[in-house]
């Protein structure tokens, strides 16, 4: 079992994220952010923080574009022609892309130097930066290689979701949503009051969220069982996030999970004895707050990306389902024809 | 701390490998060999084997040059496309390159799938393929990127030494001769004795070694301490090394090592006391066990990439140095123009 990260929330993060630095005598710091966090994050950033040591920054081009294996390539170069060592420290700016990619890059550079995510996004602070789930994706796949490692720390600041787009914050808002199905239905239904093309969730709701998310990863690290429950709505929703890269429009993480997610209720209905009404009572309530996501239509595809998902053993498909509101089964064996049926459910509700 | 993997050797090896495959109940087997490991070694193992589940192989080309970031890339891909899975093996077959290079590969495909090595070439069987250093060179720069990572099992199987040139059996040779100096100098008196032209290391001497560089690691898993020991005649070695990657004559890993130790015996006396005498005798008995190593020219080449080495923090170069016959020190400051010195007197003796 890996070591067990502190996650600095509130107004004391930034501070306590100084002591962490001056504690660890690093011989410079290297920030990793895309071009939205360098100029919109990073400025925050650094106006809280003082005396440091010699500082470089790392840029990369926001969007899951840049969470690929050639990119990973060329950062480990650029880490290397940096003259970063051991006693480096990277410092991940950025929404799931940049700590994704950071947290590999690092884990891997010269055998693993020590990294600190400070997640910007919505979706960051309450899923990717945590967890200690890392990688790139490779040809159209997600995250096929990547390492379990967590960060040294996590540094989750609110202030940072003013920076965001309503779009990217929806995006977010879905992992919340999903947290609450998987484990807290009263949750659930609490977020469902906040009207989030207006309103910020509050920093109670993002600790809610990170607390459940933690207490899967707990029982179990390297997702060999209990912490599948996470996975509830990605089978589908990476098949359609993969699809959705290489089109005009590509979906955000949280849109293709929204979309995932409103087809697994129904899988439950059928796999796991959830009730039928509550699932179309679900499917509504996210429809309404996501009027605007349309299922794509080639469903060949995407249980072919789900195939290829490594979440599936050899050709068998095990899903996360929901049993009851709130409570989430894992490895449950699904077939093809049902699958292709929940899409076309989801699309012509 | 990980996972500490068993060491399979004697005659049983291959019946313990076969019985670790059959309670794995994997998906698939992936061998990856080089050109030589695959026409010399893949058919004795297979010989040996039986009842294995979908076998595929994977070749690169023989050679340090393999051990690369871009390999890798394409590794990842070929993986990738094999349809790999999280139960499925990778079972390395070859020296250094293919255990480093794949126990990586493994290491970070999937977040991490389960490998072997299976190492053919003495140096593996000493010292490569246990202990948990992965990794790729990255643009010149040694191990550049890599993981702490222990495979499941290592099987050390003599009887692969014949597939050998005499030229591979004196490099891994030189890491035995390491093992003696920093940890055993009865040992090395012993090892002196055999006349590595003709004969090969006895399975006793192979398993001394193993147990001699496992020592240090079971006390520091992560090099940041008693381990680097095992880096004596490392930090000029791997500089040697990487020079002559480039050369017409590429040295091989033992080769430069060799030279990297009769340079650092030297220093040995300058920093930490060693007898001048007897620093002389030893590199005379190296020489003449390897009398057509020539230490390079370019020693100013040298000195930058020692300074370019991972093992160094900043600007301070930390060397293993002999503080006694069969005894080691760690973290000694070393100044340059001592080097430039002993790499002078290697060459002129």
């Amino acid at each position: 079992m890996q070591k067990k990260n502190p996650i600095y929330t509130g107004e004391n993060s930034f501070s306590l994220l100084q002591q962490y630095i001056e504690d660890g005598h690093f011989s410079r710091l290297i920030f990793l952010v895309d071009e939205n966090t360098h100029e919109h994050c990073l400025p925050i950033l650094l106006q809280q923080l003082e005396d440091l040591p010699p500082t470089e920054v790392l840029e990369i081009e926001a969007g899951e574009g840049s969470k690929d294996a050639e990119v990973l390539l060329q950062l480990w170069f650029a880490l290397s022609d940096l003259g970063a060592d051991r006693y480096s420290l990277i410092i991940n700016v950025g929404g799931g892309v940049v700590t994704d990619l950071g947290g590999f890059l690092a884990g891997t550079f010269m055998r693993g130097i020590p990294f600190v995510n400070i997640p910007t996004s919505l979706l960051a602070m309450v899923d990717a930066s945590n967890g200690g789930k890392t990688g790139v994706n490779l040809g159209g796949y997600k995250n096929r290689v990547g390492l379990f490692l967590n960060p040294e720390v996590v540094c989750v600041n609110v202030g940072f979701l003013e920076t965001l787009p309503l779009r990217e914050r929806k995006s977010g808002f879905a992992e919340m949503l999903k947290h609450g199905l998987i484990s807290d239905y009263h949750y659930f239904n609490e977020l469902l009051e906040l009207d989030i093309e207006e309103d910020y969730p509050t920093e109670v709701m993002i600790e809610r969220s990170i607390a459940i998310k933690q207490s899967f990863i707990d029982k179990d690290f390297r997702e060999s069982g209990p912490r599948k429950a996470l996975n509830f709505g990605h089978s589908i929703g990476h098949a359609i996030e993969s699809l959705s890269l290489h089109s005009a429009s590509p979906l955000l993480h949280g849109e293709a999970i929204i979309l995932g997610m409103m087809a697994e209720v129904l899988l439950s209905v059928q796999y796991c004895g959830f009730d039928p009404e509550l699932a179309g009572e679900i499917n509504s309530k996210l429809k309404k707050i996501y009027p605007e996501l349309v299922m794509p239509e080639d469903h060949s595809t995407i249980v072919e990306l789900i195939y290829g998902d490594k979440k599936n053993k050899s050709q068998q498909l095990n899903f996360s389902l929901l049993s009851k509101p709130g409570q989430c089964e894992v490895n449950v064996k699904v077939e093809e024809k049902y699958i292709i049926e929940a899409l076309k459910k989801v699309k012509n509700p």
